[in-house]
């Protein structure tokens, strides 16, 4: 399922559009299970996030191998991780959804930041959460958690198949995050998902413009045949 | 059960009351479920919520019947709701404490606030969370869920009892939500608890201007015979 | 394992530390369970907390003993010890877990924080939420919950040793919280952690400042040798 | 969707059939979520399950309401519906999947396996669970509850649509139960299932013959040519 | 609340009652929650359970105190309690619900047998759980769980109030066990509820018999004027 | 940590010993999280469970990759690690505690069997579970679930380390399982553990028959100077 490269067109119409809508999209195309659960926006600042997947995984971790000590080798799968995503990549960390010790910290968050990275994605826990939190830069994770990630999690494979907050993560796959969460697009709908998924957003830009106005949902919401005609009129006018 | 409408000035005293007084008033009377789980303010502003509760109740959704084409039915029970919560009226809604699909979005929540609606709670998720966090209206729910309800959700029944963040919820209780959550008031004992608690939420406003300048919390909190006399004095210096 | 007061050096360095650093420091000493899992910062002001602990212990209430009434007795537990806990020190309640009901209120919260204690954590419920939210005071809590202790949780010990947040609790454990949570410190070990964990955070500013500036974290987290030259060098320079 | 009675052959075929393989079948079908969760066999005797579903809803309780006089009023919905599901129907009791109290105890499920009912189900729990498990009848449930219905639950409704144990249950579906658990059938689908399964079942006896002789998985599960051609040999020759 | 020691009749009646007879005789006494939650019946043999609670209370262990060498000291809370619990008493450990470890394993649970205790009851895990399930005697945990407590559990005082399952504990509470789980009626109720529980039980034997001969619940179950005639007459003629 | 292969000698003491002796020496050396959590016998019959583990790896299913055609393909994941697992090993399938699909049936278990592995075990569910109970083969899981793994699961890597349970498994761990559960043992520390478990079981029976015999635990268990003298004695006399 080799695909082309997210397009300048795609990956910009996507940051527009909110994970409410590419789920309906993605729902019409047969894919229920999209939306990571239990993952939340920690930064309050910086722009929707938007990106291919480029994964982390980790197992439970173990006292006798996972010690302080494993950091000082340059291979080591997290810290070569965050050293080789590739600038606008996502990174997402499969924590087996244990958010009680982090997947990473701000030191190796902002060294993603600074080398391009596109965001990043745990459903485990951050340590360094309010200092991440201040970052311009779009982060997600499960809760704030102190303790370093060797006390519960071993890092064990660099872009891999993964599950993250329940949703399947293949690399490649296409990230898009906003204030409400994270929603996982398999590349090859991506063109098409952002393209539909922006008429969607205009019509209910539409529909939200006449429902503060005072109308009825009925005949608009969803559109029959006048509401769309009403809906072409107000899109050409503006 | 039958009641009289919620009359103006309860409505009033409930407005400025806090959840935290209401379920103790309710306690007193014997009620100890009554403070709904789970379900967090969303709106960051808008007032108090009081109203008397309309109700939509979900069971699991199945492939096959909950597709995107029901909604072009006027009867569909989550659009019908919509456009019928009387104003006033809080719109309840049992999502069986499943929060990883929407009860509703942002468009229906407009258009029930601008129906005149009191209020909108879940016990699931909500889409568009971030434009509803905006709106200048009180709306509660268990978490943001991109996913539209039909991924999880069927919507049933209208204004039957139902539960609630493991509350039980008739129609026409009477629902109050602030800062904290969400509590629910049998309707005939609504005029009582309200009036009561104005009396305790007094008593506890000069409790805490004591406390504050010093005093300890014996003979306050509660307060004994002397500390009666002293709230009396209080009250009437006001 | 009896110990020396906390000292005022040992107090004030505590104060400047993340709970992130604090946690490697106790897992370098072999101690993986310090950080209280589900409990997170109610106050958006007011400053680190720092204190020795001072624990209350619920157990399950039982309808014909935990009734109202109880609060009138000034040996009740609850009110006991929040007219007890010394200055300094930090009241950790013991609700199992359970945040269905509150742990305690405003009142109690503020008449501790007049008294001079150093913060106030449980991992049950806290109510009237807004108005100690607004506090400039550290308190903890695992959620707002209207709902007073006796629906759900019958004070029976004071100072006893204790679970919070998964976490033991002995009194006189150090307890420190910032804006990620709280961690539990043995006594004996606060000096040293204290003095190590500055470094270590020494360190870790220099570090963010390099990353920032685009180096790599290879040679610089862990340092090796170059690496610990020239945070030696920055070091002196400041 | 109305639809024909459940018919004689169709009701021995399920009779005969694993739920393992009706999920199958219902997957193959489009639906997945079909297999109620948390619901386990209580009765270690007695026949497999097969029959249309009559539903009881029930909410949460309170304490003013659900007192044991309810009980006197023959029209209260749990013993109203003990004594009105039909021959040959399964009970399947919404819980809210709150297995802390029962849904029913030994005598309504005695009185319902009197009256003829096909077997009872519940996301809930059961009571005096040691002498209905002793019952030549089929029983589900979460699990044991020792608490009467009232402390937990309040039954409000009969035959309406549920959902039981995260899965939707209409009144007139087919529900099927073994020893792994209970599948939901929905009824214009029940012949075709039934058909299709009992094939699907044979070829797995067929396979299961041929592994315990010691062949490979490979091309027999699934069959290609050759192993569909050994099947239809092997089913020819019983 | 001293209340007389448990007298051999109370003792004989409440050793035939089920724990579903008793919590109905608790719940019109005002008290809802009697029964332990999650806490299961291990051993397969052995009488029903009836004795006063001797508790014995679990914090989280700590890695540096909760050593194996601490077994050495006949002070250690958990030895001492097994040494220590006295003949015709139930051992009630609370583990604070968590059955990752154990709280006891057959050697300590086989000296409180041969010591005369009335049985074992955990909210965590036992160890050894196949050697102790054919135990001719009554225990009931959380589920099996093979690492020995101090991976987990922190052994800390002995007959001091304690939750187990959810349910408050206070020494002397008279702990009943069946096939359904277990129940813990105050002291003071003991002699009541026993008597009361007899009669209900009749009842139902009565009731449970007429349904077996094909009548219906309405007027027998709850008893109508006639309906406790007959009872009357049935009971005479046993 | 390349290590020798299993010897028979250390194999055959393994499937002697219980999974609770194991836990006690591999804490012994430092490791607290050995023993798998939420998995359970399915097997009434069969064996001890002693071999090296071979992993299969499953994230979450996708409705388009995830259909039952994938099974054609001799390179499916499943079904590959069905037909190479080696005998003598166990075969552990990381299901990230998901039971609500199966990770596999009696089909492929029974092939496993007759193709000599030494048992199964999964954190996730399994189907047709009441034929594979009937096996007589160790065959472990978090509980029965109809539907086919397809449904939540998508088979991904062979023989990668995993977690199972919350434990880390790496290929070639030693897996035991008993009655009670199943523990990991690294493979380096094997033989030391199975040398000094059996010395430890033996203890352990001759504090069983002492305290069966009436004596007190204190001095036996753990044993004093005297006791270990007495120990000598009785182990000669065997």
């Amino acid at each position: 399922m080799s695909t082309a490269p997210l397009s300048d067109e795609t990956r910009s119409l996507l940051a527009q559009l909110s994970t409410a809508t590419l789920t309906s999209q993605l729902m019409a195309r047969g894919l229920r299970n999209t939306f990571m659960q239990g993952v939340r926006r920690l930064t309050t600042g910086g722009p929707s996030m938007v990106g291919e997947a480029f994964t982390l995984r980790y197992i439970p971790s173990r006292e006798d191998i996972d010690v302080s000590a494993v950091f000082e080798d340059r291979n080591h799968p997290q810290r070569k991780a965050v050293e080789t995503v590739p600038p606008g990549h996502v990174m997402v960390i499969d924590c087996r959804q244990d958010n009680r010790a982090a997947g990473a910290g701000s030191i190796l968050v902002t060294r993603m930041m600074v080398r391009g990275a596109a965001g990043v994605v745990t459903d485990g826990g951050l340590r360094d959460s309010p200092a991440i939190a201040e970052l311009d830069f779009p982060v997600y994770c499960a809760g704030p958690a102190a303790p370093s990630n060797i006390t519960r999690h071993h890092a064990v494979d660099i872009n891999v198949p993964i599950g993250c907050g329940e949703v399947p993560v293949y690399p490649g796959d296409i990230i898009v995050g906003d204030r409400e969460g994270v929603v996982v697009i398999p590349p090859h709908l991506a063109d098409q998902v952002a393209r539909d998924g922006y008429e969607q957003s205009l019509m209910e830009d539409f529909v939200t413009e006449r429902v503060m106005a005072g109308e009825s949902i009925f005949g608009l919401y969803p559109a029959n045949a006048e509401g769309m005609e009403r809906f072409r009129a107000w899109r050409q006018g503006r």
